[in-house]
């Protein structure tokens, strides 16, 4: 019963008659004309019955339907420029697949654990399928930005035996017989490798943080991608960043207007995402929050609302470079102009959306690494394979993170990162 | 440092002056030249010092160059039929980055366990790179094979509470104050829903198996990508294995023939995956293997040998399809003619690389679904919200799964998975 027809490409078979498969999204009568408003996964449609053009057995079986019956319908394309897609379907005969009794959500109003409980439903609503191909949209621009630009795709381990930035916020495994792992919380250690070989790599896979936060900027699993480049420096890696944001905000615009319009996006102000974006240093910030009255130390890491003060007069991303090296990672290179701050930067995303991407300069000498991760109380045997990577042939080299659902919460204007993903994982759920 | 100019697009700089970075992957002297081979993680350069055309400096400089020291070379692409990308480099001047001292891998022979140990190293190497590039335009051939057909990307959970097939392959974690939870076997029921919502889907991420296998064949953590088509049937299931299959295979042949022959691949074998393949029923599959001398009992599954003994007279991947229900997994729709067998599909890729793929038409009546779960002892409230899915607006729908490492072993010839993914994960191995 496979069908090549969808209601996305419509338009091409105006005129024609076509038979579609999909699912009742809402039903209505007038008169003797009975409108059912099918949704295929691509598009919803008005298909149509007037009670002279169908048989009175299929103007009966209307009846019959309930929301999210499951259909085949045959009719002919009728151009009509007040329809979503420019067209509707004149109905000439159609069959009922599978019932639908009592769906539970409803077009009333249901309070967000009715709906993450029934999220294998939920994604079936108008604008939960706008966000997820709006997020397909994003990964795809994204591999292309990469693949485009001569970079390999290098998937790091997902289970390892050492943690990136401490053990505190790891979910643990037994692994056989070789005792505890752990779900990796970035593949940049890795990237870090691969770039060493194949000279510009990106990682793109789950990630995983059992961080105790119940914010709404916080899941258990979420996608980062990670690019790493060899022979990069800070400003090469900010370059490359501005590029991208740039680049994944106007493919969307461009390629997802349908959606957008359907989340009631305010477009306009991605539309102001174009380079160059600002840049100001750490210490540059911290003067931007106290002359907007905050009690600000230097040396301290910035909390969400610092981040919204210090982006909120700006319409593009803000890169905020050069933060206190006490408040970064351990592998950071330090900028030799000024040890105090780590060559590190951190890009804020516009409308309060907070920190979307977090890159540095890696430490390239192997005395000062190996410093650091001591200083850092790091099981040093854990990182010998790491040490390699600056014994033998170390280049200066950059990379950054970015995290999807955060990007695609941005993007579509999302007020909580649970909406961004299939199905969201939070500290108290894990289900379905 | 960073320049936009690599070994892969050097021919398009015949004639000029350029600078590249990168590591020396050998060097030779004879008389009045020396020769550096540069790799730079797109391709292997090999770059002239002659006596007269640097200087004195630099031409010393030569002697203190060891095989990974990294490297900022300058000279003239000159065009050289006889080299691998038709050019070589007239060096002017170069500069050492960093060292290499005692680099480990050395041109002879090394055990797998050195290798593997070393991996973060190991993958440096002409052969691991051209590997891991393949491996790279596979996934985008994956990638865009999808998309091109209208198919949305759903990333399903890693962190599942419930168990696909059974729960004694899992690795397990500690979630919160839930209790256990486990590393997803499969996408393939979130998939599900996915597909009811949106139409056509595909996963595609890690996936995690907790088997005691020791073989060539088995990783512990493998990436997967698992279309699932609402309204397709088994038949329509089996066309798109098919077409995807060569639209991969032949991707390959025509952009990645510098890797293939780097790794001496036979590409005629590869240049036969042509469609159709050939389709047999697991009966017919019995009856080959009696008919070679083996005693095979109809009901069984077929090992790695037997897939082999059906496999070996076929150039083509081998579709065998309609597997005795018993061996397959309860979700998959029996055949309505003969319910002894279920509606599944296996692909046997040539040359005795065994199944890469596995699929099949799901079982979308609720009552049967329902009866099915019980009979296989499965939690019935863990399945609650797949079992939904038959419940409101069920519809045929079928979708397979393809082992992303099983594929490149197998394109690119390779004995063992292990050389398929960056870092490999096997029960006794989880480093580096």
């Amino acid at each position: 019963m496979k069908s090549d027809i969808n209601i996305k490409k419509l338009k091409e078979f105006a005129g024609q008659s076509v038979t579609l498969n999909g699912w009742v999204y809402n039903k209505r009568s007038g008169g003797k004309v009975r409108f059912i408003i099918l949704r295929d996964g691509t598009g919803l449609l008005q298909c149509v019955l007037f009670k002279g053009n169908v048989s009175e057995d299929v103007f009966e079986r209307f009846n019959l339907l309930n929301q999210e019956s499951s259909v085949q319908v045959t009719g002919n394309v009728k151009v009509e420029e007040r329809a979503p897609g420019g067209v509707e379907l004149d109905v000439t005969d159609f069959s009922i697949i599978g019932n639908s009794e009592n769906y539970p959500i409803t077009p009333k109003e249901h309070g967000i654990e009715f709906l993450i409980d029934h999220r294998h439903l939920w994604i079936r609503s108008k604008r939960q399928m706008a966000i997820l191909r709006i997020r397909h949209r994003i990964v795809k621009a994204i591999r292309d930005f990469f693949d485009e630009r001569d970079f390999t795709l290098f998937d790091p381990p997902i289970i390892t035996p050492n943690a990136c930035e401490g053990t505190s916020t790891l979910f643990e495994t037994e692994y056989f017989d070789l005792g505890k792992a752990y779900l990796t919380q970035s593949g940049q250690l890795y990237a870090e490798a691969g770039a060493l070989a194949l000279g510009k790599v990106y990682t793109f896979g789950p990630t995983f943080r059992a961080e105790k936060s119940k914010t709404r900027r916080h899941l258990t699993e979420f996608w980062m991608v990670e690019p790493e480049m060899a022979f990069y420096d800070l400003n090469d890696d900010m370059d490359l960043a501005e590029e991208f944001l740039e680049y994944i905000v106007q493919t969307v615009l461009k390629d997802m207007q349908t959606e957008l319009a359907a989340l009631e996006r305010d477009v306009t102000k991605l539309q102001k995402v174009r380079r160059p974006f600002p840049r100001i240093s750490y210490t540059d910030a911290v003067e931007i929050l106290r002359k907007k009255g905050v009690d600000f130390e230097w040396g301290n890491d910035f909390g969400a609302a610092d981040e919204t003060l210090i982006s909120e007069d700006y319409d593009q991303p803000v890169l905020v470079h050069r933060y206190p090296s006490e408040v970064k990672a351990f592998y950071m290179k330090r900028d030799p102009d000024n040890p105090k701050v780590a060559l590190a930067v951190d890009v804020l995303a516009p409308e309060g959306y907070g920190e979307i991407i977090g890159g540095s300069q890696r430490e390239d000498d192997y005395d000062l690494l190996l410093k650091r991760i001591k200083e850092h109380d790091l099981p040093v045997e854990f990182f010998d394979w790491y040490l390699d990577l600056r014994k033998y042939g170390s280049v200066p080299h950059a990379g950054f993170g970015l995290g999807l659902e955060r990007t695609v919460s941005w993007i579509c204007g999302l007020e909580h990162l649970r909406e961004a993903i299939p199905f969201p994982r939070m500290i108290y759920r894990n289900t379905p």
